[in-house]
């Protein structure tokens, strides 16, 4: 059984399962692990480390409309080295300072392989937590920032440019964005599968499909720039994933009122519709990332 | 630097660790990690896996004298076997209902050995958490249930014996326990490093001691069994851990009130004292085991 398949079985066995985070009892529970060797590239440092991996569970938390209250980590690893430790804890602690939550620590775990694994821990907001279904045909789609962080950073670590690479690899959990958006949006996630995975599940839990425009899509310039221009970028920013911007449904008349609510940038970048996800009125692949 | 100050380096860092949970907003929150070499002998269930991993944290829940309300886990394996990772949910659930949470799921990560890192989640009761710090001299020194039943559990391991061995591994978190002497108990947390450990860090987090009389402390009937004799349990009992059990002082005047409010059984062992940690009058030493 793969990863997918396996999930989905879980998110029929388990009811509050399935969605960027499981709702339980007023409180939004996210928890996710992350691997040396699949997730971070020769030349992350520890601290931007710690910074990603919490700051992964803290936009599953965002992706629910929620407010973020704390973030734990277990840090396993063959040996414990203080400096790295300490830059670790500097990361995820900054990260949960960035979104108004608090970093209580963990534990600490011998292992062959520098692993993470995270927790993150929101109260659902009096409007409600928003979840993946909802969308309905005729919202416009949009997404928060800008896509392909990640997939830049990928290459310039290749490159040897660790310091840009690393700053790429920090991001701003969007916990500010989603709970602004919370009492408009009709249906909401993270973007970490990538673009394109992210609107097949919005379209499968909503019974619904999307149109896009790929000029409409914010292509991040350092990706742009790594990859030799948009148009080659285009298809990284919409596949690569990794990023941890979020997409949302809501209705067409509530988006200026968003656009003036939320500090960070809201992106159009198409429409509901009854079935199937098209960009520029071809079928788009159900291909991302599998975490 | 080796886990144990790497964890009291972490402990001085962040001021809501060094407890066997963080307490924030009202929440009480802990994570653990588990790996397969390491933590489940061979013939381990992944039912029985489930419910260890998922009850360690909940233990600690139960620790902070809280109510336990969510847990989640990332389940870490080379391939996922239908039937295990079913088996795997329906320990973790199975334990989450025995002691009234919620199992909410949590995430999958391939990974080259069976790995899996549990994090609950609890609400401090009206009364206030109950900390390490707090044992006055004078108190009486408690242990529920009884000591060495993991112990025993791994010699019936090794032995073949497996399946009474996943009975012996398979545990109640002490959450009732834990709510029931909340407002009765001085200091308190859970024996999982082993008694002897455990009363070290509560003196070293109380700036007290203890005198503990061997006859008293409650040694698991499989152990003694196992061992060839109550005597010869002793030793693996006291400092063996990986058992889920609490210890806490408690005043005197209170103890009789404690033991009709508690389903389980309370074992008296001792006495609070100024310093220095004592059995039948000898320093115990701070022996037990390093997770």
């Amino acid at each position: 059984m793969d990863e997918r398949a396996a999930l989905a079985m879980l998110a029929g066995e388990l009811d509050p399962a399935g969605d960027d985070a499981a709702v339980v009892d007023g409180l939004v529970v996210t928890t996710d692990m992350l691997h040396e060797t699949t997730d971070f590239p020769d030349g992350t440092t520890r601290y931007t480390a710690g910074w990603r991996a919490v700051g992964a569970s803290l936009s599953d938390i965002g992706a629910m409309g929620a407010e973020a209250v704390a973030a734990v980590a277990v840090y396993a690893d063959s040996e414990f080295e203080e400096g790295e430790l300490r830059a670790f804890v500097g990361g995820a602690s900054d990260v949960c300072e960035a979104v108004g939550a608090e970093y209580v620590g963990g534990d600490l775990d011998s292992h062959t392989e520098f692993t993470t694994a995270t927790t993150a821990i929101g109260r659902v907001p009096e409007t409600g937590s928003v979840r993946r279904a909802g969308a309905r045909p005729g919202d416009a789609v949009c997404v928060t920032g800008e896509l392909g962080r990640s997939a830049a950073a990928l290459e310039l670590f290749g490159r040897g440019e660790t310091e840009r690479a690393n700053e790429l690899f920090r991001f701003t959990p969007r916990v500010a964005a989603g709970r602004a958006l919370a009492p408009h949006a009709t249906a909401m996630m993270d973007v970490s599968d990538g673009l394109a995975r992210s609107l097949h599940q919005l379209a499968e839990a909503g019974d619904c499909g999307f149109a896009v425009d790929s000029g409409a899509i914010p292509v991040a310039g350092a990706l742009a720039e790594v990859a030799g221009g948009r148009k080659e970028a285009l298809e990284p920013a919409t596949t690569f994933g990794e990023d941890f911007e979020l997409v949302f449904a809501v209705p067409e008349d509530r988006l200026r009122e968003l656009e003036a609510a939320t500090e960070v940038a809201i992106a159009r970048i198409g429409t509901v519709r009854e079935e199937g996800v098209v960009m520029d009125g071809e079928t788009l692949a159900d291909e991302g990332y599998t975490h």
